[in-house]
């Protein structure tokens, strides 16, 4: 039940003759809503003509039957999720991106963060640039259009873009004519590619959107790949390609992805359930029932009871009408205590030895919460088992990791912690564990939150830039 | 994954001291939300006046933070959400409803079906009494109030009333100084009973609302038994105790409730468990994974597989932001196909012999569409467990069984079932089975819908009164 | 500038064939708007069923191309637009009213006020009968009902009705089968009939309604009056006509109605040029220039003009903006200054003696803020003139006069009022001569509101009912 | 009832202290309303920091009390109502714009029409910049920004960005330290400064809207002229004034603005009275009434009344309620007949010699409409009076005439005319007249739109980069 979020979802898709591409990026983005409930829009190529709704708000929200029928039929169209933080949720900030330009239109949205975003910006503002929203795509735009003005075609543009774009992008571009799916050099975040019966080309932010529109995955794209979709069919840039290591988030088999997905070739589900095996290894205990924190620690539960002997169990119900809706009225003053989100099943866990496991312990805020209400539940020791490492260091690839004084982590030991979220005991998968989890084992993966090793150059530089932009804000213009 | 449903769940809570009870009241109906998604409603009552809203629509979408607090604080509160036909589905239908008679004001609603309705509301209508909505409801007001006139109070007034009545009804009526609750003398369909930390009663058709309103379980209202709350506390009317059998229905346990409801004592998680385990007894196979359909199919596979020794795995991922809002689009020519809302986990099942557990098969639709996403996923073997007996027969008291023509287990022999839904073998709990999920076994169930069994008198009459009043809407008045 | 409102209008109309009647009811009550802009409702009847959609909000707001589209075409359809307090502003009161009853379906809709509705309503709820609203209409259903049981047709039980009810109403009934138009025996407030060129009937509060749905004005429904349309054409019934005199509102003419309309024979326009005419003869002045307070003082100031010779001119310009979405932001402070509804056109003021008409004065709040903007823009003398002699007394017919307590005429004497208001000269018309601003002249008037000559049995225990049912309603059900 | 509209209106404002000014700028865009009804938008400068909202809809329905009640207090605020063509309306278009540059943000909001505007965009383009928008400001802030990155202060950049624009603008440009106002050299729309009892500054593009504000008219901004509000109080930077002759749009007096609004020192009723006698002069003739289309031909029909001494009536009634949400169901078949939202008023028309005025004739059709409803209404003969002369000529300064295909004098000769629309007789203002219906008589006005005369160089070649632009988008990017 981890609090953090990964920034937004993309879905595009190519085909041969006009259909009615809106429906299949409606249900491509509903299996991605996971990855970002902020907002969301659509856009739908028509013979050259770029037609786009985008709001605040679910997708099954903003997409009344009535919206999606204004949609037009078209060739390409492609559609973006959006997690937003509270300071900057608004329809302005809602993507795809619809920009006019010297050449006609284009349309864009990605799923990461550019960690050289503010010297990108700032270079382009000193040129006159003017900006309408504070997305990176935005500057991701210029880019692309400044090098298409000195070059022949999208997809060259695209592809020089890239080379000056830092950090974790999977990209998808929509000129008049072409659809253009990247993936940044280090493959941060997956890209799956596949395709339907009827022969349209989909790209994805994970293998669940594939099944959704009814595409079957052919593979993922590569890091550094640039897959160009038209009327001629496909064809693939390499230019970027294994120039340097891969550094696949880790957190994307934890957490982020749906289990029913495939990255890289593994199983998310199966990744959990040997996570959770990893964790009975580790740190056996006496117990007579295993249960998860739903949803995410379901998967892991069930593995380690596999792997330890101890039942599994149901211990919790999430309720399932839970969403943007629900506003706790009168919480002020017992906001520890409501069970209406996550109720303990007595009948579970009354009077027995508890294994818990979570996918993740930020704060520990809500870790100490379930723990109390398992406890009220009759549980008679509570052994909780964490799914990954502990979070010590900030994420800038996407990832919305709140600041490390608040990562309990951080700020305490782990006899602290144990004390802290009132459990018996307490394991934490460890970094070696975490790396093994698929079976690219032991290299490739992303670790920084954990170990501070970042594969990209230092971001201290990015973030002091950060704090200088925000005060110019401020300033005046003389 | 059955495609039935019931008809609404109440909530009622009486305070000494004005509180913001409404605020209560929104937390009982979000955890009794799965009892009715079509409308819901609460009335408070502040020193007698009672202030009400109610519309069609989710409990998170009408109780708006705005909504609820212009709801003022009272000594009094109740809610309801109704499950409803697509025929009856508006605002007027809406529940509590509020009326206004001789004595004052009146508020009611209620949980179930009164089976001599349209005998009550020929009777009514003779004498010039008119009617607002189709609900069986307002008939159950007039009663009240018509016995009023003759009474002193309106508790007596209610406890007349419910001499009249026939069927299936868990009953919430507030009058200006008075909260009281009726559930009928067979108790078809579960009222919990509990108490807050502050000494507020509460009453709820499951317990699970109670957990959320923070108030602990004292016990179940029994059959036939009367509740009246108001300042001097809580007195219960036995009038209609004990005068004939229980007649608990069943499928609360199989399928209406939510799992961590406890009803007349036992937790319905439990049960489910124990209804997996008989299934794992009576039908016996070689597998390598039990999986159940989510939501209500989960609890019997892990019984199942706990019985049989077969490992449980997660082999099919509800999308959890499937709500009212999803919608289709272009689905008349691939409806059979979507995986949006279900998508098999292939790691799970491929090359798996599973034995799959769902709850019920009503029409066998879904059943045969599951079975086929498995097969796709690469699902060796498939042994399809079913947590109930086949439905044969039509119910009478507040679930909404579809007709006999389109139910499969009516319509086919078990061979043409097998074949239908795809499977390899397909077993049902046996009726004995399911007598015994609880540990009222082997008495105190309406297994109607199974055997043909009906606790009240023939429902012949009420069915042709039922056709009758239809036509007479169209006839002219002269 | 009147804030006096008349509560609602009526719309009805009968075909031959089947026709989208909904959108000549919306034509209608369009043209009504100015009767009531609280809620609206339409019902049309296609073959004896009856579909109907009423919420609070204008007519263009309620019935959106979506709504008007999804009621059915028929052969029968009536509206209505409701003018109500802040009290009972509810989606519940809106009309017309849908009810059910041993006969099939009735629908009703009504404008005016019935004086022994608080005698009336007690009898039926001393029966037990149950009351959804707190509107006449409800009472007018009942008696309609109970008749209609002891009689052998609609329309008779609505003539029976019409014998036990006291005041002013228009009334239309829908059966399954008829649509039914009733006027008051006294003819408080106008209905009008007209036919269309397709041949199909129509009834509306007033003439301009007519014209709106392409309708012919035959003449008025006489008071007393019940007319009878469906498949065989209209049939009058005249039980109650001439049974007792005529007593119209003179506040039809005055401020009500819209000048286009014809009530009883009379322009509405003509009797306002009139009402001009007659000030300027009995409080004529020396100025420069005649100007009118929008919209229903302009008819008056062009008769008062032509009348004295003294040039007519645009001196106050109204917002077209201005709806019931004008919130006033920041008002506390400065409510008196703010000249957004109403701007002066210091040219045609600048320097001069100013002749203003205003239909009536009630506090006299915002006749002298009018007065105070007028003096801003340069007026050098004010003589103001009213349409209308002054209020002293309740109106028990439909007209929403506040409490004696704030009618500035009944507080002020005729100096205490020149100097409150802040003009030179103050002529309210005569009494004698409001009686003849029509041709009816003198007779035929109900001008109660002026003289406290009340043309039905005294309402003092109307008022007492009134307040003891209000009482009854905090009392506590024993 | 002229079918002509202006493009958009502007209000801005600046205090010493913190103010809840968003509330001005809600009372001028009210004012404004008339200018445009698209889409409106508020921006409010709180110490530096941009708050903004805006939202298709007319200025009562997007600033609700909650919307309004968000924008912080700040010194300074803007706010526009837009007016826009079916094909561009979108909340994307909707102003005042806001863009983040290298010196900060800045807001703007501008009302005319650039006839350059193609030029400078290709311009623009071709340097790689990006366009979010159709909208003229959007290069307009693009020309700011790079004069900005040239020069010391936003004032300066300002000053020379409209150096290089052609055509109509009343601009409002908003940095985070300064609000600047500037008027096109040629004055072609109205652009007016006042003064709150506060200290307050306010620009409008009418003097109504200071009115609505509270704010005194100072004088109009010269055309030119740019003025620059912050904290050391009100700058004049005069470089453009007096470069080249004035030439004020006539159709501001005719139609556009407000009868209670004074440009250039004429209030616009006294123009249109003035107007009106002109008529009377030029095209006496035998008649019984004069009367005016609501709204814009009221004043004139008075000046013509008073100039020929025929009585002046109210001879056609307009309905109030019309707005935005009239649907006009049904109309295919009879759209030439519905009465809703004009309906004469027999009584004033009926057996009479009329005087018909209005304000301009374009296409013809509305003018035959209200002719018909006339003669139905029983008038005798029309005689048509129009306060402008005919339409012959398109105008490229921001009001939507449409193409000359359609205009009813240029497709017709006079007989034509008279005989298509109807009419006895019809007179056009003779353009001599029109050019003195303000003091500033003869010159000063541009009349492009009668005469072909246009102010500005030869509009052709941009005609022709917008053909040339509109079908480059839907060209390919190779």
């Amino acid at each position: 039940m981890s609090n953090l979020h990964e920034e937004c979802g993309v879905f595009g898709i190519c085909s041969q003759q006009p259909r009615a591409l809106a429906n299949s990026v409606y249900y491509g983005l509903f299996a991605l809503q996971h990855r970002g409930q902020e907002s969301c829009g659509i856009v739908v190529n028509d013979d050259g003509v770029l037609s786009s709704y985008r709001d605040t708000g679910l997708v099954g929200d903003v997409f009344t039957p009535e919206v999606l029928s204004r949609l037009p039929k078209g060739t390409m169209a492609m559609g973006h999720v959006r997690y937003g933080t509270a300071e900057n949720a608004s329809r302005v900030n809602a993507q795809p991106l619809v920009v006019k330009h010297i050449k006609g239109n284009m349309a864009l949205c990605y799923n990461g963060s550019i960690t050289n975003f503010h010297e990108l910006r700032d270079e382009l503002e000193l040129k006159g640039s003017l900006f309408h929203t504070d997305c990176d795509v935005e500057v991701i735009a210029y880019l692309i259009i400044q090098e298409r003005i000195q070059t022949g075609s999208i997809e060259e543009a695209v592809v020089r873009a890239c080379a000056r774009l830092e950090g974790a992008y999977s990209l998808l571009v929509m000129s008049s004519g072409k659809l253009i799916a990247a993936r940044d050099k280090r493959g941060f975040h997956p890209l799956s590619l596949g395709q339907t019966e009827d022969g349209d080309l989909v790209v994805a932010s994970e293998s669940c959107a594939l099944d959704a529109a009814e595409a079957r995955l052919l593979r993922d794209v590569e890091p550094g790949e640039v897959l160009v979709f038209d009327k001629n069919g496909m064809r693939s840039l390499r230019d970027h390609c294994g120039t340097v290591p891969r550094s696949l988030c880790v957190f994307e088999f934890v957490y982020f992805a749906r289990p029913d997905s495939i990255i890289d070739g593994m199983a998310v589900h199966t990744a959990r359930n040997r996570a959770g095996a990893f964790l009975a290894k580790s740190y056996p205990v006496e117990a007579d029932v295993v249960i998860g924190v739903p949803d995410s620690g379901i998967d892991a539960a069930i593995g380690y009871a596999q792997e330890s002997g101890i039942p599994y169990g149901i211990g919790l119900l999430k309720n399932k009408y839970i969403g943007r809706t629900f506003i706790a009225p009168g919480q002020e003053s017992r906001e520890d205590k409501v069970r209406i989100k996550l109720n303990p099943i007595s009948s579970t866990v009354k009077g027995k030895r508890v294994v818990l496991i979570d996918d993740s312990i930020v704060r520990g805020t809500t870790s100490a919460r379930i723990v109390r209400l398992l406890r009220e539940a009759g549980a008679k020791e509570i052994h909780m088992r964490v799914t990954a490492p502990p979070f010590i260091y900030p994420c800038y690839y996407g990832t919305d990791i709140p600041s490390r004084d608040v990562l309990i982590a951080y700020r305490m030991s782990h006899e602290e912690m144990v004390k802290h979220i009132g459990v018996d005991s307490l394991g934490f998968l460890k970094l070696e564990d975490v790396k093994c989890i698929a079976d690219q084992c032991p290299d490739g993966f992303c670790t920084a939150c954990f170990d501070g090793i970042y594969p990209t150059p230092t971001p201290a530089e990015v973030s002091k830039a950060r704090f200088a932009t925000k005060l110019s804000a401020k300033e005046e213009n003389k």
